[in-house]
């Protein structure tokens, strides 16, 4: 059979699946993620054994480290992957809530009230723990999941999904709700992303080429999680304690995440008293500074930035800094070169603060806090499945809520339209 | 310059205009609204003239009388036009609206607060009457819009579009908020739907074969109103009488439209005594009957169904019959081959109601009422800009809140992330 009659083939399983999964009630839900989770801890070291196959292979292929890092599984990384499913558990079930009720004059009872999407596809790269931690998001909202990741983290990914499947199979979990795809043929995610009418929406996760060549082949909805270029704008007004305190933990607390801090803008009235001493500070701890030719005035050790620095994602201890004459020239700048993602502003002026709120337009906005607030858990949602740099559906972290739908519920004593 | 240089100029056109929109107070918006209404009615007869140079280029070019009877403006339609506009003054403007707020234990204040979603692109084909429709939909709600119209409409198109865009003008509307886009060529629906960080969501607005023109090309979100392959299902239990009104309006009413039924499925125990009843209703309206075996062993005078009537949308006084087992074989047939619309069941047992408003997995289940009340304003929505069979963003009417997205406003007082 061709790769394309597999993927229908796995769609349309995936789809009986999504209805067989309709009438579970949250009870059975949880008990059936309580019997992963025991799974999960029960085949521990036959998913430590999967993991070491795939990196000795990654070591042969010579995949560099910092991937085989990523592809690691380790007793801290299984125990937060069990730790995950079992606060899952504890979230509020979201499918069957009624979002709104009204009645209409003709007598009609309307109720919005919340579905599952249906099926998900999750395309993602080498880290094992996302088929655990995204297949039990989307089952917790009763959506049936296609899981698709890096190849090079198969034997780590089948050993979890089957743990995943086989445990909550004892307990009633649908055959087919969670599917991973492991066909070795690359042409897979193509196949997954264009399958209309079956795949109600794709989720990437992973990196900007992933998600370039998932938004480029897919013909069903796909939310994206892309970069996140953020910025820390330190307003003329800003308190310089509060403003260094914010720069460091935005930059340096955890480099390699989408809300660490990228750019650095700094009002220029403010800039020759405060950009010496930022530099300082972040110099010490290791940060490559690049800046304008403003900022290297006042810090000539910077290096000089180019103009891909200001849309460029460096994960790592690098900011790029910039002196800006106003709050306008920053928004400017932030809405010109950003990432939409999270970007923050430092200041003790009410009408700057209320003017970068209303005007930067991106997923999260802050008034003196870090960016790296960003998160599910961070903002109380329990859990999340990614930080959608979309305007569609979702923006900002994504939980239990935005992975279901609506319908409308009507009722009637037989009523026709005139 | 080359076409896809042209629509990169109007897609940063349109997102300036976006910026923009932005600060417009919702009174300043309502005052722009009423001077493009007062424009459409002071422009009238210019109006006509172009319409006939497209309605006579139209007759020249053999196009068929359907086709150009939706080209048409008339004084009916000119109204509506303008009284459509006016009534989107009167709705309430979504934009700024705190969707909720909670603290942290942190002391973090987070808003969700609704926004615009940016640019939008409308692509349509041959009502003239949807450049004013939906371009004050997305005015309304701070959107900039690129519209793109068939080419058999420009003359009216433009215009109208001129109309709203001269007129908003003397009070205030932005340089290129509405954008028509003019140029001959055909690819430039591509180009648009490919304007990735530029277009934030594309609808378009038309029969199948557009909406599929645009999912293939698209690589920016799309939201699609897909065609309604509605049914009415009569239960074993039904109230004859309430069931022969149902279905009368639900096909009769107005078949030309999506929410209209194409499908009537009747309940094996009721069948013999309802549906020869519904057929003689049916056919002394002029509805031609296809049936199922089933049917046609009931009322001989049915045509027999083939197996692609079933997924058809004829918009037209045609309508499939089938007899079906019980609540379940509804359900699963509906689910199978409906289109996610809208479906009906006419019932007078709760647990079979229940049972079918849990499982049709469509944008409006409805009980003993016509399908025909999927519509914006009979949802008591205003307006809307069309009805989505997505899952993803907005299902079913969408009105002016689905034509927004949200951010996330934080607040703190210095919070880092530990």
């Amino acid at each position: 059979m061709s790769l394309h009659d597999d993927m229908i083939q796995v769609g349309d399983r995936a789809v009986a699946a999504s209805r067989a999964l309709a009438p579970l009630s949250s009870r059975r839900k949880n008990a059936i993620l309580e019997a992963m989770a025991s799974e999960l801890e029960a085949r521990r070291e036959a998913i430590f054994a999967a993991n070491r196959i795939d990196l000795e292979a990654a070591e042969k292929a010579g995949i560099p480290k910092p991937m085989r890092d990523r592809l690691l599984l380790n007793e801290k990384r299984m125990d937060a992957m069990i730790k995950g499913i079992r606060n899952v558990v504890g979230l509020k079930d979201p499918v069957g809530a009624k979002i709104s009720r009204w009645i209409r004059p003709n007598g009609l009872v309307i109720q919005k009230v919340r579905v599952p999407i249906g099926v998900i596809a999750i395309i993602f790269e080498s880290r094992p723990n996302v088929t655990a931690d995204t297949a039990v998001l989307c089952f917790k909202t009763s959506n049936a999941v296609i899981l698709r990741g890096g190849k090079e983290a198969m034997e780590s990914n089948k050993a979890i999904a089957k743990a995943l499947v086989e445990g909550g199979a004892r307990k009633g979990l649908p055959p087919d709700a969670i599917q991973l795809v492991t066909t070795a043929d690359r042409d897979a995610i193509r196949e997954i992303v264009q399958l209309v009418g079956r795949v109600d929406l794709v989720i990437p996760r992973g990196g900007e080429g992933l998600i370039r060549a998932v938004t480029e082949q897919a013909r069903v909805p796909v939310i994206k999680h892309y970069k996140g270029v953020c910025h820390v704008y330190v307003e003329a007004s800003a308190d310089p304690e509060m403003a260094l305190r914010i720069v460091e933990n935005a930059k340096c607390q955890y480099p390699a995440v989408c809300n660490a801090a990228e750019k650095l803008l700094v009002d220029a009235a403010l800039a020759p008293a405060f950009l010496p001493r930022c530099a300082a500070m972040l110099q010490a701890r290791g940060v490559e500074l690049r800046g304008d030719e403003a900022s290297r005035a006042l810090v000539p050790s910077m290096k000089p930035a180019t103009e891909e620095d200001w849309t460029t994602e460096y994960n790592d201890l690098i900011l790029t800094v910039k002196v800006v004459s106003d709050v306008a020239a920053a928004i400017g700048h932030i809405n010109t070169f950003g990432s939409k993602h999270s970007d923050a502003i430092v200041t003790t002026d009410e009408s700057a603060a209320r003017r970068f709120t209303d005007e930067v337009d991106s997923a999260a906005v802050y008034v003196n806090a870090s960016t790296r607030f960003t998160d599910g858990g961070e903002f109380g949602m329990g859990a999340e499945i990614g930080i959608s740099t979309e305007k569609i559906h979702a923006r900002g972290p994504m939980g239990l809520e935005e992975l279901t739908s609506y319908k409308f519920v009507v009722r009637g004593e037989g009523q026709i339209r005139e």
